[in-house]
């Protein structure tokens, strides 16, 4: 008899709680191990904090990846930072204790560009050991860089590429609406800007990835973050935005080749967003749009992505991976 | 320097002619040779014979892939039939002469279902010479089973799938138009479908795809035709539809499973269609759909993915694969 994967759960805010809830959902996955320096989380049993119907799982939440790591474990799924340098050492600690690690960190996605080093130290890292790392969720790691990917087989050229992704923050969590600027005046959205506090992370890596996989030779890859202005009183469960107060964030990061755009990405995530949708277009040959009406839930598309990597992670050769390389697909609940 | 990838055409029909002029494109692909049994093309050169603009390219088109293979060749593009029976000896020979292939033979995207006992002839073969082949195309290969499940990835349950294609053929081929039967009487329509003359394969393929990536077990794939007829009189190009002939075909298969449908696959090809579109829809957590407006032309996308398929097959283990394992993305034209 096959033995399950063993995972052990790193980091349990709201998307680890949802991935922990999901990959119990998966009869060939057995959760071995739970870690989060949260006092108020470690101690306490996953299945309480991540909110489970079926709580308490007996699998105790502990404060360092190194306790989780005493028994063997086959992945380790990573939500703790957007911030790649923040999380080496996390990253190395798994890799070092031959584990394959799916993470949700945004650095992570696609770091060969902005992170050279830090991806080299990785990848020789992950081959030590003969296992498999990569970073993913929603955006980045499906909606601007492995959809846009995917739909580009179809292409027999592409000049330019675009990903657009509007999101209604409305009924989202608490966190994200404030991370956005809901509720804000423009000034202070743009000293919060300048103090790095809001910001949604991966943009550039998708433009990077997207680049590779179209052969366009970047020289730039631009980034603009600038608030989008409520035009009437938006009221959510959480929070009020008054007209002309800030509703969210729009962000855009251009990907420019010879002085030309060659790849364009938009997000824009506020409360009160009318049509939400994610878009890719390419320009080439043939002309080629793909609409997700309603656009991909974050949180929880994020948590599906994540869990539904862990096959591919562990089929993966040794070293640093992105999606580009990784077929995707959904993780079969009741797989062998 | 890197060696080009060396490439033989095996079959130069329409389809094997869009793929050889979009390898001419492509830097570091070589095409070496090609082969078409038609005493018309046998013989000639494959840049004239493809309707190239700066034929002639010297590659003379030989009637038998043996002596195509007396030099060395990494991949074969093999375009030559729909069914699998028919072409084992073309596949087996371009295995056995140590060369990966990408085929359009619908029937071999998935064929473990159907052909369980070749399957495993051509995946045993393919292990001998430590190579790879994989059948792909638009349609089966793409619309109808890698874009399901790769916006699978994004779900935390799958409870059923759909996609639907419905193409406009008024801009298409005279040999599309004839086979889908544009211009009959629709009696004439059913003796052509008994007779086995109209029919586009591959939904069966796509369907065992998404079940097998979705971890749906299958009691049976059912599979109808009807014809479309015209509502109004339809001019294309080659041939005019009177109101009550035949425009096109309606195929539709399904996937059932304890007596339910998990799978609807549904393929609309007919002159004068008003909204042609590619749409992927899954019911579960999340719902999610998926939608490519005009949807992706069939000729144009069948050549660029056997084409973009070239790199993935190379890199892939050795093996009969299927575009479940691969992924795919763009091949750009200066790729090294």
């Amino acid at each position: 008899m096959r033995k399950k994967i063993r995972v052990v759960q790193f980091g349990v805010g709201p998307i680890g709680a949802s991935i922990a809830r999901l990959m119990r959902q998966k009869a060939s996955l057995e959760i071995v191990g739970a870690v989060d320096n949260d006092p108020a989380k470690a101690g306490r049993d996953l299945g309480e904090i991540a909110g489970a119907s079926d709580a308490p799982w007996g699998i105790m939440i502990v404060p360092e990846i190194s306790a989780a790591l005493q028994r063997p474990v086959d992945v380790v799924v990573h939500t703790t930072s957007s911030y790649l340098a923040n999380v080496m050492d996390e990253l190395i600690a798994c890799l070092s204790a031959g584990c394959c690690v799916v993470s949700t960190c945004e650095e992570l996605a696609y770091p060969f560009r902005k992170h050279p080093e830090l991806s080299a130290r990785l990848d020789a890292a992950a081959k030590d050991e003969g296992v498999a790392l990569t970073g993913t969720g929603v955006n980045p790691g499906f909606v601007m860089d492995k959809l846009v990917l995917t739909l580009s087989a179809a292409s027999q050229r592409v000049d330019w590429a675009r990903a657009t992704r509007i999101v209604d923050a409305s009924n989202r969590r608490l966190p994200l609406q404030k991370k956005i600027g809901a509720g804000m005046d423009p000034y202070e959205f743009r000293e919060q800007v300048a103090a790095g506090a809001i910001k949604h992370h991966g943009l550039p890596e998708s433009v990077a990835m997207v680049a590779d996989g179209l052969g366009f030779a970047l020289d730039d890859i631009s980034e603009t973050i600038e608030p989008i202005l409520a035009e009437d009183t938006v009221k959510t469960e959480f929070l009020e935005v008054a007209a002309g107060q800030v509703a969210g964030v729009h962000q855009i990061a251009r990907g420019i080749s010879a002085g030309q755009e060659r790849i364009f990405m938009e997000l824009q995530m506020y409360v009160g967003a009318k049509e939400p949708a994610d878009t890719v277009e390419l320009r080439g040959e043939p002309n080629l749009t793909l609409t997700i009406p309603g656009g991909t839930h974050g949180d929880l598309a994020t948590a599906a992505i994540a869990v539904n990597t862990i096959p591919a992670i562990l089929a993966a050769p040794a070293g640093l991976r992105s999606v580009r390389d990784l077929p995707v697909a959904f993780f079969p609940p009741t797989a062998t």
